[in-house]
């Protein structure tokens, strides 16, 4: 039994089949005609890129767009002419075109592997990925195929790079098993949209797996079992009979409107953090995106995005969702999410410190140019505008005014927007929920952020290990807050959702029924668990229980009561 | 003009006196009658010894016990066994009294400055001033007598010493104007104590002022003016007077009952950090104690307190109250208060973090001494245990199980304690305003603490400028918890009182009085002023002002309002 990240939920179960990379090494030579070596690099990448783009057609019937979208950056990146120009330069010089390749693209990797961001280190995994495809074009090599498998088979591999996920065929991988990465890599992400259960950073997998053996890939829980004896095949076995029959019934709810029991409306949206996000969640069956996070647009920039780089991004975004609300918060930097350009003050207390809201209305010029992107991307989609870490009804209106001046700015250029544009609160501060009454008379909807609210209530850093027992919604406290929350949005007739993980939660999900909450978003692979939890409960059901919840004074009097109600 | 520390309010007019110190230096000459010059050291021990009764005895009956103290400590040190062998020893070896006295001393001296804590510190200045007296005996030189100033003196000098302030003549003095020392130096208490207007760490005073120029000392504004135009003086003149009258109406206050004026009866208590304080409460003619910090037993030691050393300390403050209620609140630890020896980890967020009772139910042997400490010291007066930081019933419920386990361990010894001792909830965390209706029927009583309701409620660390717009009582959201918490106590039919800072507050003082607050605890100068306000309210006044307060959307609203009605 090995241990590993739980990348992809699931269970496999299968034969071990051990992907090995090809030797792509040779012995440099010098190169007389130059010309010759010139027209073999061209045939090689010529044909790396017809190959490419069949891997990219495979990955848009397969998985999504979204992952094609990482092939046809691999055929950019090998046209790239900076690159071509380096590789012709080298062969002219009498390098020979396998050297040349790996000297050129090994300065660019180098080159992105030196900055100190994500997004480029993402950059150079592509890059290494590319040299290996055409060197073994060049070579005359197979790299790793995964099409050709034979049904049943655990992948394991080193790592799992893009151009091998490409040609994997979901009918025939049952599980994935590496030795590198972590639930944001790429090989996780591809696994999670292929819905193959994955282990990932299972230590020195490709020695330990021998090809034919019977394997268990428990992607839930980030197990690997080799070999099993007859009682855990057994036992896996109805596990993942189980996993398969859920996922079946989830399937039942797609396409269908979200309704409680006794058939009140409800709707479910995804959280996403970019416009291509936007895509998944539509393809997850979400009904709308309940937030749409844009510091990420921030965070992978060297400086301030421009307008007009923001304009695109929520524009995306609206237009993806077909007509669906699309809620976008505005700029919810400082506490743990750092943007180094912003240059701002390192605090005692982050979170009780110059952020969100507290900061873009610090810098009304900068906040701005956010406003009025999200007011042009207006006229192309369902656009709402949410405020976070509201404590005070001056805020709310300070940035009302502040829209309305780009609304002014923009009626003055002919820009088109959105007039009824809807501006909202993110409910996440005790404060906002003592005058949740009063705040619903100045904002066009509320949404409740649950993992600020649980942190600020019971006064506990959800980073904070020692203070990991104290954050929780299960307190009466937290519990009492959102129902005010709640409560307080309908009586004043606007929309109330909820955007933080809370809203996932089955446990949960009948209090919030009975509260009155009309929007739940969350990761958008939960969307069909929730549409068949909302369906399983009627109002009065809910309310019957939320009574009795509420009559708790401890945390496992609260969870006692919800775990035996669950549905 | 001159600026410096406001350390002591009120306004002083006189005529500046120079302190200039004695010239204590001497020629450093060998002896040979060694036993005549330990006689000669002991004849000038002996004046300064009855020289520094007399001051005490005069700080005793000017000032108070606690000042007089200090003289007493001196006493004991000059007398010390230690310092005297030293002294001897080197006497013995041929060096004169003057310089045996001075080398012993600044080898104390030296050791006391070397330690990293602000007490040992203090202690050096001590040494310093025995040294600066015993050597003018010594010389036969007089130190600065400030007894003898005519009326009407301000009194300017570099540094004012505990032997100094102790000749202070409050008839006399009108104003203190020093080069050195802060709001919490030994001057700045002195001055306090004396009522005698005080501004500290004006730069080259002694040289700019001139002996018998007029000099306008502002301890309220921190500002000195030295020999103002008619116009000033006359300003200052009534400026003077007005604060004159306000006090002296204040003092009609004193030993009277806290009433409305409407006759319902309220408590003030004040607020200390150490047993020694509650004297200076009392003087102050406070109630109660309404809160005993006890981070300071703890920040002033180097290991921890022991049990009975707590318990002596908890019990002076009990008997110091003679029979009044001590609210004292066990260990609050973290957040902004460090304890070296602790060894607390850092953490991003600490006032979100493990402390106060979430440290003290982490390390529950620990936290039952001084558990047992103050139920040892509660057979001695009115101790009341106070839990700060709560968020959830549960940890009230675990300190009182605590509580019994340390009353069946004393009962086990037959020591004595207060079987009825009442344990109560500080009042400072959303989580606990949120659930006030159930903690009222766990805690005997409630106590607000405003600055960190106030920090938690607007997600705002009190000690962040960036954000210090958001620190404010006044907000709505703010107003509601206070009136909840009080009004859920109140229901109860348990005391409330508050010792946050805003209980001190005019403004707010109706307010709470219309909420129900039964005690208001705050610094003991505050005392007499709050008594004054109160009665100037009748609870159906006070009910008006609050429902237009609580009608009020924004801080401005509500601080216009109160500020209007102000009595």
């Amino acid at each position: 039994m090995y241990e590993g990240v739980n990348a992809s939920e699931g269970i496999g179960i299968g034969k071990v089949v051990v992907a090995v990379e090809p030797d792509l090494s040779f012995t440099p030579t010098t190169v007389e005609d130059t010309a010759a070596e010139r027209a073999r690099y061209g045939r090689a990448l010529e044909a790396f890129i017809k190959k490419t783009e069949k891997q990219a057609d495979h990955l848009c019937r397969t998985i999504g767009e979204q992952e094609a979208e990482i092939m046809q950056g691999h055929i950019a990146m090998a046209n790239d002419p900076g690159l071509l120009d380096e590789i012709n330069r080298l062969i002219d010089s009498g390098v020979m075109a396998e050297q040349a390749l790996t000297e050129a693209t090994t300065m660019f990797e180098n080159m992105f592997l030196s900055m100190d961001d994500e997004m480029f280190r993402l950059r150079a995994t592509d890059v290494a990925d590319i040299r290996t495809g055409i060197l073994a074009q060049l070579l005359g090599k197979e790299i790793v195929d995964l099409s050709t498998l034979p049904a049943g088979s655990v992948v394991a591999v080193h790592d799992l790079t893009p151009s091998m996920t490409a040609t994997i065929d979901k009918d025939n991988v049952v599980g994935i098993v590496t030795e590198t990465g972590g639930r944001t890599s790429h090989s996780a992400i591809i696994a999670r949209a292929l819905e193959i259960p994955a282990v990932l950073s299972v230590v020195n997998c490709c020695a330990a797996m021998r090809r034919g053996t019977t394997a268990i890939v428990d992607g839930t829980c980030g197990v690997v079992i080799l070999d099993p004896d007859e009682k855990t095949l057994a036992e896996y076995t109805k596990k993942a009979e189980e996993f398969a029959a859920e996922k079946a019934e989830l399937e039942r709810f797609r396409g269908q409107p979200t309704k409680t029991a006794d058939g009140i409306e409800k709707i479910i949206g995804a959280n996403i953090g970019n416009p291509d996000d936007a895509v998944a969640a539509m393809e997850h069956d979400a009904e709308a995106i309940g937030l749409f996070r844009t510091e990420f647009l921030f965070m992978d920039a060297k400086q301030l995005p421009s307008e007009d780089e923001q304009f695109e991004a929520y524009k995306k975004a609206a237009v993806t969702a077909k007509g669906a609300s699309v809620i976008i918060r505005t700029l919810d930097v400082g506490g743990d999410k750092e943007i180094a350009y912003l240059h701002m003050k390192k605090e005692d207390n982050p979170f009780m410190g110059y952020r969100a809201v507290r900061y873009c209305l610090g810098n009304p010029d900068q906040y701005k140019v956010q406003l009025r992107a999200l007011l042009r991307a207006s006229a192309f989609g369902k656009i709402m505008i949410m405020i976070p870490l509201v404590t005070a009804v001056e805020e709310v209106r300070a940035v009302k005014a502040l829209v309305e001046e780009c609304k002014a700015e923009l009626r003055d250029k002919n820009i088109e927007f959105n007039e009824d544009i809807k501006v909202g609160v993110m409910m996440e501060t005790p404060s906002a929920s003592l005058i949740a009454d009063r705040l619903a008379c100045e904002a066009d909807f509320f949404s409740i952020g649950t993992n600020d609210l649980i942190g600020y209530t019971m006064c506990a850093d959800r980073g904070n290990d020692r203070v990991g027992y104290l954050y929780s919604v299960y307190y009466p406290s937290v519990l009492r807050s959102i129902k005010n929350i709640i409560e307080c949005g309908v009586r004043a007739g606007i929309m109330v959702g909820m955007c933080g993980e809370a809203a996932a939660d089955p446990l949960l999900e009948p209090l919030l029924i009975s509260f009155g909450l009309e929007e739940f978003s969350m990761s958008a692979p939960s969307v069909l668990r929730a549409r068949k939890t909302i369906s399983l409960w009627t109002k009065k059901e809910a309310d019957e229980l939320a009574e009795r919840a509420l009559a708790c004074s401890t945390i496992e009097e609260v969870k006692a009561i919800l775990t035996e109600a669950a549905r």
